[in-house]
């Protein structure tokens, strides 16, 4: 059982403030996230876009953006439940919750903080008989640890950003990279797509164009996949590994069973205190929730986690009075040991 | 008679993005600040000191901070009234507001957003006859057109970080730069105290310490200042400008006035809406609103800032229908001309 004090459900630009906000306050949270990779939308979606409005940044990559927001929080230690969904939650009888994922890892907490964004990102499927069987077993969605591609026959579908950028990233790992996609049309930045043309001409990247994998083979693994292609009889390809990659859908999923109100898809939430949900201990901050005027912007999810946080504290230590330092003036102490702070001022005669 | 879109009253970090949200909205804004430079607090009271809780960044300075803050704006070609206090507010007939400052310049808009931090910061003055009688004829408290004393002789009183920095600043463009303080120690920023005794050991600062500024002289336009030091005979010193920088302190003041509901030194606003205070179409945000739950951050201001925005908008624009759009899509296009956006995904065959 991982234990701590706000369990952060989304591991987006959201749940990435909140460890730095509840840092300072001295809590300590543990994140869970369906995708592999801390950053929620901004990662998933569009890591090497810029965007314009978060305050005080006049142009950052999505991308970048999260990197800061790692650093900004790492003093404070977050855990992180990666690549699994959070599935159920039991309110426990002194007060705190245990959340599962779909995995079975347990989490308990005194406050529950839902950062779930658009909600989990789950992967679009291929129709293909046969294709749960083999998952984990050589089909996987997302890629979430390059090193098991390491000198395998690896075969990736897909035509937009993920199955360029990976089949170019896999290229240096994997005995073979196959790229299969239904056009001969990529969709993606355009340095990623000339970088595979480059690739195909040396012969690092197998292209199979315009052509899709309509079955595939094997016993307790994987070991091929058939490709139909156009104007040709269907073949058999050997690979180790099929790698979908037709993008990631965010769905409020399980969340929406936990007994929150739900308005239009999102949790409604008591924005004029401490956006907490009708489930006291509760929160909903960041995309996920839903108020009168909401916005689904980073920056009012920096907002809502920091006065969640407070309320948090209230809540886990309803007898300790905490009075808010700047932290210019009280510096950040880190769980980790280490403290910032600003240089003092001296006190200094001039002789 | 300015007039604009949005009237921002305090030139903080909250009113300088306001200009930005509000160009996202093709709203435009002109700012009022009692202080001769734009920044509120953070240029003001601690410019070389670093924040750590603004989201994304792990440290900055609050001086940097300002200046991002003005570059993510500029585009949307802001104005400025500096160095003016907004005393009066007077609401037309047509449903708009005319601010008149204490200099008598006049502003118009439909919406006026206080973003007034603590309040005016206004400057502590010493205790000295006449001293009002020679405001802006050689005394000032504040430093706004450096050139005015270029060949001048300049004595400064204060005893801090302001004091300090004046004076080095000044050593290359007065004639003489005289320091006076009560006491022998300074405080302030080490390099800063360093320096100071550099350039007296050069002789380019004139050191009087502990000593007081009791008097002032002069006809039309001062000409001397009296200085009573430790164990000595009060002397004159010639003198073309008096800098007595003790330190600026903000005062709510006019705005008190204006009907709004104060509470705690603060603007009642309706924060679970828009951050309208009690007379429809003035807005409070930033440090100088009030609500339950309120935390005085920068972080705040932003999202107090974007929300009300939108609400000003409708105001604005009864009929018109804003649908928002990322910026990281729709891209930012100011004022100016200038467009930035995010490079474009291209859909090209691999052959
Ligand atoms: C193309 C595009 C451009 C954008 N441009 C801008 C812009 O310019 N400015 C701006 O402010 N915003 C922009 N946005 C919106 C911005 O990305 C979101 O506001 C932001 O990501 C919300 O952050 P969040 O942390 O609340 O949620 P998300 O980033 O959505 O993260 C939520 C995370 O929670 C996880 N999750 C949800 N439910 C579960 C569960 N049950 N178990 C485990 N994990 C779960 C998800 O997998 C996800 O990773 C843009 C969005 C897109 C798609
Ligand atoms: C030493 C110190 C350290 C701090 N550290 C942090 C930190 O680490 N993190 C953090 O988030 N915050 C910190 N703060 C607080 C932060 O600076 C404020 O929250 C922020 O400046 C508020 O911004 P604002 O724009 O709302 O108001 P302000 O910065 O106060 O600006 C308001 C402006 O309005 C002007 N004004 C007011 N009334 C009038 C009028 N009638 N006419 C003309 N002008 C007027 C004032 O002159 C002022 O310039 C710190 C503050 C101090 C003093």
């Amino acid at each position: 059982m991982i234990e701590t004090d706000i369990l952060i459900i989304g591991a987006g630009p959201t749940g990435l403030f909140t460890v730095f906000e509840a840092g300072l306050l001295k809590l300590r949270c543990h994140l869970i996230d369906a995708l592999p990779q801390p950053g929620g939308q901004c990662s998933e979606i569009y890591p090497k876009k810029p965007i314009y409005d978060i305050p005080a940044y006049p142009e950052i990559l999505a991308g970048d953006l999260t990197d800061k927001l790692l650093e900004q929080g790492k003093q404070f230690q977050p855990g992180f439940t990666l690549g699994e969904r959070a599935e159920t939650i039991e309110k426990q009888e002194d007060g705190s919750f245990i959340v599962t994922t779909n995995k079975g890892t347990k989490h308990k907490a005194p406050v529950v903080a839902i950062a779930g964004g658009l909600g989990s990102f789950e992967p679009r499927k291929p129709q293909i008989e046969n294709l749960a069987k083999f998952e984990d077993k050589g089909v996987e969605y997302m890629i979430k640890e390059p090193e098991i591609y390491r000198d395998k026959d690896v075969v990736i579908a897909g035509g937009g950003d993920s199955a360029l950028d990976w089949s170019i990233f896999l290229t240096d790992i994997a005995k073979s990279v196959t790229l299969i996609h239904r056009r001969n049309e990529f969709r993606g930045a355009l340095d990623s797509v000339e970088k595979v043309q480059e690739l195909k001409n040396l012969g690092k990247i197998n292209l199979i164009t315009p052509a899709e994998v309509k079955g595939i083979l094997g016993n307790d693994h994987l070991s091929g996949v058939v490709v139909e292609q156009k104007d040709k009889e269907p073949f058999i390809l050997d690979a180790d590994h099929f790698i979908p990659l037709f993008g990631l859908a965010p769905k409020l999923g399980p969340i929406g069973n936990w007994g929150l109100e739900i308005e239009k898809n999102a949790i409604k939430v008591d924005n004029s205190l401490d956006y907490q949900t009708n489930i006291p201990g509760i929160y909903a901050i960041g995309d996920v929730n839903t108020y009168p005027g909401k916005l689904k912007l980073i920056l009012c999810g920096f907002h809502e986690a920091t006065l969640m946080c407070q309320s948090a504290y209230k809540r886990i230590f309803p007898d300790k009075k905490y009075v808010m330092k700047y932290t210019t003036v009280g510096g950040v102490e880190g769980f980790d040991g280490t403290k910032k702070e600003a240089p003092k001022a001296v006190v200094k005669a001039i002789e």
